[in-house]
């Protein structure tokens, strides 16, 4: 794993959670992008060399929505960026870590994702992600 | 913010989750540390320019022992690099966040620390943190 590539946040109201995280971070997010395959409007913030990633459910039956009505608005994964996520997948499960997804697929900003279930990470839910190279 | 710091989670069982970890990053913790005046046994694991902090409580009192109790074992805070400290609380106060300590404080792994409270940033607990300089 080479670095924390993003923080996923989950918020109600992605408008208002702009204002906040532009306030502190002294700067605007420099991308918002909707993922319909996931129910989730995003809105990314540079940090150095990471990101923050706001994630506001666009219908009730997104993992954000539910994530929101259990735990609350607040911290909903980590993601970290990988060399070679077929690799790290297969490298993951023989350790005994159970996937989400065995296979990756296309996520936001331009990536392929995969998630850990967290129910083998300690409560965390843990994204590996790797640029998709044009 | 110079870049994400570390991220701390909560857990119930340090040696567990170190032994946990290790097989995640695919290698050892690089530091363990007790902070006595926060109740807590921290353990760091370095993953490119960031860090992932373990903490677990050492007693019930702590921070973290609520933490669990409330909501589990999970993702606790993120801590965000800055350059000033000092300079960073001003700013984020004027800009209307509440802090929970208006002054640095010293903390774990040779920084001075400031909380900021959850309830001014999405339910998101932020540290702001920097390096103590020998």
């Amino acid at each position: 794993m080479k670095k924390i590539e993003h923080i996923g946040i989950a918020v109600k109201d992605i408008e208002a959670s702009n204002n906040l995280f532009e306030l502190l971070f002294d700067k605007p997010h420099y991308k918002i992008e909707e993922v319909e395959s996931e129910g989730v409007k995003t809105s990314f913030f540079k940090c150095g060399p990471n990101k923050i990633e706001l994630l506001q459910a666009t219908n009730e039956n997104s993992p954000i929505a539910k994530f929101i009505e259990k735990k609350g608005e607040g911290i909903h994964h980590i993601a970290f960026a990988v060399e070679d996520i077929y690799q790290e997948i297969e490298r993951l499960k023989s350790s005994g870590f159970r996937m989400i997804h065995e296979k990756p697929k296309k996520g936001a900003d331009n990536k392929i994702i995969a998630f850990l279930h967290p129910k083998s990470t300690n409560g965390v839910l843990i994204e590996l992600c790797q640029d998709i190279e044009d």
